[in-house]
């Protein structure tokens, strides 16, 4: 086990009717600033709850925070936030509004242009930041990371920044998502702990189950979730198992490969790919490249998550990249660039940019330009 | 799922020579109370490394909590804390120094008897608590809960008070604890897990998968730990098990039963049994008696963990409780009342006290006087 340091302090407020705890939670008095998406949230009541949460603070709503946040967008909030003098923010949406929220409560207290803050990161120096989740997926509820997209250039990077202060997550808010956002977050949260999963065996017994037992859940819901989106049970295990993916509980001692997510994030950037659906194409690519390396981790995720006990080493791993893919697809995600009409073009810009970026990624540093070639060759 | 909130402020810092770093998370200029138990981290190096990393600081040593500690001895270190002034307190031991150290953190502030706020809880006022953990057990470092015991009238009681600001975990530190506080330590944890298991199946899919995995990594391990006390590797899995295994992490959203652990803790206030000890006599024993009513999870259970899978459920359940007691025992622990050389007397009295304090315990509250006393007839 490696030696590690822990520590998550956002407070998770979880379940039916919790939205109503709002005002609980934020200090009286503070000038606020809450941000949504689009206007799914004046749909679903999710807008009715806040407002009626909020009453006796002064407000502040900006709308229009887009899925893969942009800079271009997200300077405007922060224009707004300056201008009224808030104090606090609350954002109202999936990972996308809490991620951009996160820039925003670090820009209010930044005199340059917010973009610096993003390539140079920022971990102090932030309004304190609340959300109301409504899209379980990013695990950014629970998390201190933030992804920030700026259109002018197509680009994509990750930045960190502050833990929220609490998170709402009430189950029933995601009764009426779009079905295909709701196979997004599965690929999303099931990449997340493969990420810190996937290297080798033998570093933390415990972490191993733990992570299992993540993807375990979620395979076990998947089908029924997608036929039953309204069922509080199977809607609650999906939200806490998102939040659960991603916010340091499964990472502890153990090494990671965000290659997925690095790779990833360029389909996005360069093709406006949903981000699940970039991870459900690039993971099963990426494992068969790093195979050798990765084998005999992929041998115990074979036996333990999809029951493989049959064959060799190589055999037992070729068979759960491939029950994975099957996984991917039973949602109706894409896997191959073909499906998501992507060709060599981008195979070769994506090369050139890690390229000219000198990075390196994966447990190693060793998923270089040229080996993101190679897995997106074994993508197509 | 049941409506949860989660909150865990707790910087857990872990690994080798990671006492090393207790200054940097201490404010400069505080006025600390260093609180100890016996004389073990005088010879294990422990106590060396703390005095070196906290030179520069106004240092006050407290030696003498014992195991279960005692109020009586509380007062007196509470007593010196005012005396001196401190505005700090660092714990150095395993759970009991832990917990004395809480209420000491509390008593500081408190201008009555300390007594009082075990009685009534005390969740607010306190010195902020930072820990260096010498025994993987109670799961203290990470919680809020403590366990204080009266000499003069053999009463124990759980009291919920501040969690630590942080805890250092140095797997090393375990190497020479004796090895039946090693069996108790595994034990405190695995019945800390079930505690917050073993109600009905179906609450939560992710948590029953998180608890599963605590308990399946101690199994695992169990046997080597007891051979190879001085394995790094082994003695940090034994070490986060025993962290996660009662932080909050396992019980979002799921029912609890801490009846075992009270039962248990009458048989320390009455025989002074360790703690571990007496959870290994009683869990069986709850599980005998209340079979029908935990039949389906202990079904799961010896599914999941045991590889039970023939014969009625009835059947199942009664070789998963079997394999329990059996696990015990391989850690050399009693695992009947005889075996601690408790008789009939000692039922009798725990039974008239929950009669006196009407008390009821188990997820729904149930668990009497009168069941306690079946319990404690099936332990025999």
């Amino acid at each position: 086990m490696e030696n590690f340091i822990f520590q998550n302090p956002t407070k998770l407020i979880f379940g039916k009717g919790m939205i109503g705890q709002l005002a609980k939670e934020i200090p009286a008095g503070k000038r606020i600033l809450v941000t949504f998406g689009g206007g799914s949230v004046r749909k679903n009541g999710v807008y009715d709850q806040v407002k009626e949460a909020l009453k006796g603070f002064e407000v502040t709503e900006f709308w229009g925070i887009e899925a893969n946040p942009k800079i271009e967008t997200l300077r405007k909030a922060i224009e707004l936030g300056k201008e009224k003098k808030v104090d606090y923010l609350l954002a109202v949406g999936g990972g996308s509004v809490i991620d951009g929220t996160k820039l925003i409560s670090a820009g209010i207290l930044y005199e340059g242009d917010a973009w610096d803050l993003v390539l140079k990161g920022c971990e102090k120096h932030t309004l304190p930041l609340g959300t109301v989740l409504t899209l379980p997926a990013t695990g950014s509820e629970m998390n201190s990371g933030a992804v920030i997209s700026r259109k002018e250039t197509a680009e994509k990077y990750p930045f960190y920044s502050n833990y929220p202060v609490f998170s709402i997550l009430d189950p029933t808010v995601t009764y009426t998502l779009p079905p295909y956002q709701v196979a997004c977050g599965i690929a999303d949260t099931f990449v997340h702990v493969m990420e810190q999963y996937m290297t080798t065996p033998g570093q933390s017994r415990l972490m191993d189950r733990w992570a299992e037992g993540i993807v375990h859940t979620l395979i076990e819901i998947a089908p029924e979730v997608l036929r039953k989106q309204d069922n509080y049970e199977l809607m609650s295990e999906f939200m806490l198992c998102a939040t659960m993916g991603l916010n340091g509980f499964v990472a502890m001692g153990v090494r990671q490969d965000w290659a997925t997510h690095m790779i990833g994030h360029e389909l996005t950037a360069l093709h406006g790919l949903t981000h699940g659906a970039t991870l459900a194409i690039v993971l099963p690519g990426l494992w068969r490249t790093l195979k050798q390396k990765k084998m005999a981790k992929l041998v115990q995720y074979g036996e333990r998550i999809w029951h493989i006990d049959q064959g060799t080493d190589e055999e037992r791993a070729d068979k759960a990249i491939q029950k994975t893919e099957e996984f991917f697809k039973s949602l109706g995600l894409p896997t191959r660039l073909g499906d998501a009409g992507i060709g060599e073009e981008t195979i070769l810009e994506i090369q050139k940019r890690f390229t000219q970026r000198q990075v390196a990624f994966g447990e190693d540093q060793d998923v270089t330009a040229e080996i993101a070639g190679q897995i997106l060759e074994n993508c197509k």
